[in-house]
């Protein structure tokens, strides 16, 4: 994985020519974030499959609309994989607050793994974030936090689940999401503990063998 | 904003080709991420500057590399904007808990704000991580929680906010990153709910009128 920021003019068809040298190279970009500041933009990307990362960046800068390209480290190495918690405020507070105690544990020595949350309610709302969740860059797991969650929302964790391989631990709660999830737990810390446990590296705990099972 | 989802063939050049129709319609892609899975790569973009987006649909539609175009709503529209913690972990927890239920009260109202963490320590690491934020999308503000911070911290601190515009806000601790953040809070949850305030669109809290001060 190469990591690069580049300050790039901000005309029409800068991007066209960077990928069409980056795809010279055998370059795939996996993700790029930009920022305009005026004349200039502040291009992020992460490429893979680069195999002579050293030439891809002498000829990026000499494209005419680089000003300047440099090397970074990938947002994975910084932020690592990141558990997302969504539902209600109290109750993904709560998750919250055992995600981040286990992935500190687990970051103290050496990895890296994120948690990131949104308070939601809603149907419509939640069934339209976790299906959003596959589009959001280095997720490991989703943790349903709520009292009551079905129909839509329980759609959305089966596409999330089968399309996109992303598991799912559901608070035990009413309605059909628990019935759709990969394992379901009654206490929000543990549900969080478990979910920083289920994507570790480190892991002792393999999701695949409590899948189903009800905590 | 406009929001699209595409089924791409895995084949190099295919964002070249893309790109360029887009360039040719005056638009601007500010972020893509893209997920492969065998031949196909999925590739979700968020374009600006469109001024006749079914036009360039159909047209990126006719590309061969494409085969599938799905409109979706912009990630900012579902997860809004981001609340960044990092530090300690039992102080990022107890941030994020203001935080989160700060939020929760403005989503139940219609808003959208996210809260993100990371369990983090040391002083490289915490440097490194906070200049990174400045390539993470959607963020609307940073807390730094924790006991100790300075040196490198605070170098990083001083250019996220100089040259990225990000406010700050630091937990009361001793090092230097107090002195150089635009607020300074000793209780956590209310610097959690104090940074969900400052980047809220109902806001009556305008960081501008507080900077500088420690509460």
């Amino acid at each position: 994985m190469l990591a690069i920021s580049m300050d790039v003019e901000n005309v029409p068809g800068a991007l066209k020519a960077i990928a069409g040298v980056i795809a010279d190279h055998g370059g795939n970009i996996v993700h790029i974030q930009q920022d305009s500041e005026g004349e200039l933009a502040r291009l992020y990307m992460e490429i893979e499959g680069v195999e002579r990362p050293k030439v891809l960046l002498s000829e990026l800068r000499s494209l005419d609309v680089v000003r300047e390209v440099r090397v970074l480290r990938p947002l994975k190495e910084i932020y690592g994989k990141r558990v997302i918690v969504m539902g209600g405020g109290a109750q993904v507070a709560e998750v919250a607050r055992g995600a981040i105690t286990e992935a500190d544990r687990h970051n103290i020595r050496g990895e890296r793994i994120s948690v990131d949350t949104i308070p939601l309610v809603g149907e419509e709302n939640l069934a339209e974030a976790v299906r959003a969740v596959a589009r959001l860059p280095r997720v490991g797991i989703l943790v349903l936090a709520g009292s009551l969650m079905g129909g839509k929302i329980a759609e959305a964790v089966q596409e999330l689940r089968e399309e996109h391989g992303i598991p799912v631990i559901s608070l035990n709660m009413a309605g059909s999401v628990p019935e759709v999830a990969d394992l379901v737990v009654t206490d929000p810390v543990q549900a969080g503990v478990m979910a920083v446990m289920a994507i570790s590296d480190a892991g002792v705990f393999d999701l695949s063998r409590v899948r189903g099972r009800k905590f």
